[in-house]
């Protein structure tokens, strides 16, 4: 009976239960961490009934993997300042800005949690990736095209030269991480692909 | 009665038990994971009774920090060459080796499973590399001697430089890390530190 009145009703319901299942399923990976997650305590947090949860996702494994998914189309934007150097400022300024910000914490507590291991988990968390990269592409084509770059430079390795030193520190050492730790991963990235350490293999 | 004849019973016997607890403590880690790991595990897997891990050992926060803080002090040879450029490419080449092999793997399960955000096991990683980013300053320095790298190049930063790709690809991408890894990231480091991008704050 209780199930029932929780059933979708109709077309459009859809995108909100899954919006408000994505949110409840980070908010108890931040809270709780994977280990202690479970379908029914982020049903409770969404509101949702359980066995709605069960017909769209299998198992707390892909409820996580989607939810990842989801976090990771968040729209990220693709500076185009007419220089590679502020370009990369800007990019690696807003992934600080995104990592530091609640959302961004959410993200990381959900790839490197104990669900790290989980195979949809670190698939999901190689698709943010690839498709980040992917978006960034025409900022270093462009960059080719104006001659501040070596032809041949791999987008996805300037890209991951620059997200690499924020990632150390966010999951490493522990340092603190700032306007600071964007600026010298830009300049890190930057003088890495102009002495062509960053070509394509 | 049981636990008496568990009980170390000589000097020297001290280093034997502390050595086998810890191995068996990350065994743990890798086979279980934080979560799961309990101090009565690791004491049947080392073959000692629990009393004795609780005379040490006060919980299993306690164990895996210093299961971590004593894998850490590892050797790991500081090369010599006589050039940054090679001296930098054996620097990447240990670490890679050291990351791929079981104990690496062993090491980096245990910093990185749920454990990871344990207060204790935070402190102990955080040791890990400050200590292993002090014992290569001699490096950093004679190339400044040298005159292959500009005055006020950080040691700390260079180091962190080269191995922030490698623990990037372990930790969120996934990507295969191996000689070329090692090589780019050696690469990369140099080019950052030559043009200054690596220069004390």
């Amino acid at each position: 009976m209780d199930s029932e009145s929780h059933r979708p009703r109709q077309v459009g319901r859809g995108a909100k239960v899954r919006d408000a299942v994505h949110a409840a399923t980070l908010a108890e990976l931040v809270e709780k961490g994977y280990a202690a997650l479970t379908v029914e305590g982020v049903a409770l947090r969404a509101g949702v009934h359980k066995t709605t949860l069960y017909r769209r996702w299998a198992d707390r494994e892909s409820l996580v993997a989607d939810a990842l998914a989801d976090l990771s189309a968040m729209d990220v934007p693709i500076p185009d300042t007419g220089s590679i150097e502020s370009d990369l400022r800007e990019l690696a300024r807003s992934l600080v800005r995104m990592m530091t910000a609640p959302k961004g914490r959410a993200l990381l507590a959900a790839m490197f949690s104990g669900a790290a291991d989980v195979p949809g988990v670190a698939e999901a968390r190689r698709q943010v990736f690839d498709d980040r990269f992917r978006r960034a592409e025409p900022v270093v084509a462009r960059a080719v095209e104006r001659g501040e770059l070596p032809e041949g430079t791999d987008p996805s390795e300037l890209l991951k030269a620059l997200a690499a030193p924020v990632y150390f520190r966010l999951l490493v050492t522990g340092d603190p991480v700032d306007e600071i730790t964007a600026e010298r991963a830009a300049l890190l990235a930057l003088a890495a692909a102009r002495a062509g350490a960053l070509r394509r293999r």
